[in-house]
């Protein structure tokens, strides 16, 4: 990988999300050096994709350079590549661009779409875990009503302007409401032709209740928000297979639709190399312990989403969101840090600042630890969270001005389609390559 | 095509250019039908796409969405498809999505990329003439950045970082100087690791000025300026081969490089079924009469660059830019409705409004029809105009934002591979038909 070798101890951080660039910032000039390492040579706001993926968003506006951040820094480098491997026994980073030798190293891989061992799902289904997936499903949306303005056929035109969403977590609430506002504010003018009442968008949860994760009064108000701009809410219900055209669920209901999204879940990013006894096999995470220190090694550590510390207060390890995320990347620097000084290493405790959601253009529900919230007044500070989140990430301000605009104007500007837009060449670019 | 049949005249274009846009608008509610086809979804504001392809700008910023600019209008559809061929004894369009019946037909399909012939520069050689040709070039470019920092072996170190422009037209030396503006701005803060002096922007020029469509003075001017950013000039040199690797020339003169950008020329791109006597064959332009008629038909009209009126005056036809084509667009759609209502239809007569070309951050050259200057002022001059042009096309304080934020902080924020990032699937986006 053509890294300089120095007397310094070299820590390698495979993944450039939340978890990454945050170890990768508090390890700053530390007498270290640290190599990052990531697929896309930008980090992404990935809770804003739903808005990249219904064209509230312009790509750049939640994409920033990786290089970029750490332009100041001292023996650091950035790499631009996937990790295939890692040799535990030798300590090197095996990848598409060479192996590197590791003192410390830290997986902070993320999560990708879990389809629980579906292929035919899978391979027709959309994810939204990434840019190029986000700007993929933009593009398909406008696809499919170009394709519904040619079609006579009542059925296909129904397939094509029938949207599926299967998961009711965050992604899918949100997503449903941003679609919903798409209808409204864009597709029901750009398409004078079509019955834009024909549009379907509907939103599967296996469980009895929406956004479970988060607290029941934010479920049943999700609902009820969702509901009024025109979404169609199903519960109870699993999605058993989808062809391409049909959805197959395990009642009688089904649904005829090109295009499925599927939020429905989520596993972890693993790469290869470690041993069986670090891992959850089920969800793909590494088990690791207060310290983010990955069972059964001294040097390898693992942040974010894809790592898993089984806590009496966890059970299924902290949530996999940007906040748990956030927090293990700092700690672990200061960790990491106090490691090669030979000192005591802190435990970590998650600080739950809450969760919320957004539904539409003006709504969204808000559980702080104590605390319950929704409507308008929290769609505003779900919003100012996320602007100031994005501060020193983004020339923030226009991001602003799109959502102020959005806001007043009802209108959506991200409505290219800037990949190829014919269908078959179109679905070789879902996979999670991209 | 699923459009429905009518008692009105349908008047079919082909192209939502600069030219099929402003026909289009002119015959809003004219008791007409109207058909847009073209194969993007979005207008291109063409002459800003180097500051897309060098990370300046947003591709939202300078594209605009079609179905948006007609939701107002009545008896208007638009298609996305390509044409294939036109049927002139059955007046018929035919395309991807079917045949489509014309009273009036409007060929608008301006210009492409003209390699004069040479598969294997065309195979090797990036062109920059649409978005997507536009977002493959920034990924290039800071694919190659990544690759460089990777090699051990000089010369190759040397070849991914010289980029080589072929063509000294206002593309050319448009994209040349922010190119120059992208090294000192992002590339030397990016890369430490890589000396960026050995970073070299070679322009080819095959006549003895660049900018030769405009003043000596201009030109002049214009390698001045260039030269002060560290881009170096070659004049009466021609490019006769490039492999991928190596550029030959008709002298000695050879280079070694990575990257080549072809802006040494540009020819129609036809639409197959005219008669020959109507096409000049050599760089593919319909010939129109003062009416945009086309010789030998009474219902086709031909506007913008793929138009070409052979007058005393202009020879060559109009200029190829935006000016002549947004004239020749609004006329038409008069005399359209002139012939129907069998009125005298109005010769066409280009008002000259001058040209322009900037330099790098903040200088241009602008030829006015009797006065020319350049320099700072000349900037800001150019700034305005273009501006002003995107009014109506773009929520424009976006684009004036990412200005001046670029102005005051010689920083670039559009720096994504948002395309992958392999160089061989990458080479596949590079046709003419993204």
């Amino acid at each position: 990988m053509n890294i300089p070798n120095t007397s310094k101890p070299r820590i390698v951080i495979i993944g450039g999300g939340f978890a990454g660039i945050a170890i990768a910032k508090k390890l700053r000039n530390k007498n270290v050096q640290v190599v990052l390492i990531d697929k896309h040579n930008y980090h992404t706001f990935q809770p804003l994709l739903y808005q990249v993926a219904t064209g509230g968003l312009e790509a750049g506006s939640i994409a920033y350079p990786i290089r970029k951040v750490f332009q100041e820094y001292k023996d650091f480098y950035f790499r631009l590549t996937s990790v295939a491997e890692i040799d535990t026994k030798n300590q090197k980073v095996i990848s598409e661009i060479g192996e590197l030798h590791y003192d410390y190293l830290v997986l902070a891989t993320g999560s990708k779409t879990n389809f629980f061992g579906n292929k035919e799902i899978e391979r027709n289904a959309m994810s939204m875990k990434s840019i190029p997936q986000s700007l993929n499903i933009r593009s398909l949306i406008l696809e499919n009503f170009e394709q519904a303005v040619l079609t006579k056929d009542d059925s296909e035109k129904n397939s094509l302007i029938n949207f599926v969403l299967v998961g009711g977590g965050p992604t899918g609430v949100e997503l449903a409401g941003a679609l919903a506002e798409m209808k409204k504010a864009i597709l029901q003018k750009d398409y004078p032709d079509l019955d834009i009442n024909k549009m379907q968008i509907n939103l599967i949860q296996s469980g009895d209740r929406i956004l479970n994760t988060m607290s029941e009064a934010s479920s049943k108000e999700a609902e009820t928000f969702l509901e009024n701009l025109g979404v169609k809410i199903w519960k109870n219900v699993r999605v058993s297979n989808y062809d391409g055209k049909t959805i197959i669920t395990n009642s009688d209901l089904t649904f005829e639709t090109a295009t499925v999204i599927w939020t429905a879940g989520v596993k972890g990013a693993l790469v290869a190399g470690l041993d069986a006894q670090s891992l959850l096999e089920n969800v793909k995470r590494i088990r690791v312990n207060q310290f983010n220190q990955v069972k059964g090694y001294e040097n390898i550590f693992s942040i974010g989403d894809i790592a898993m510390m089984e806590l009496e207060d966890y059970p299924q390890g902290h949530p996999m969101m940007a906040q748990p995320a956030m927090q293990q990347g700092r700690l672990l620097g200061e960790n990491i840090i106090k490691l090669i000084n030979k000192q005591q290493m802190i435990p970590f405790e998650y600080n739950d600042k809450g969760a919320m959601a957004t539904i539409g253009r003006n709504k969204a529900v808000v559980d702080l630890p104590k605390f319950h919230f929704s409507g308008v007044f929290a769609w505003f500070v779900w919003m100012f969270v996320h602007l100031f989140s994005l501060i020193g990430f983004k020339n923030k301000a226009v991001v602003f001005l799109n959502w102020v605009y959005n806001y007043i104007r009802l209108d959506r500007e991200g409505r290219l389609i800037i990949r190829p837009f014919k269908r078959k060449s179109f679905v070789t670019f879902t996979s999670d390559e991209v």
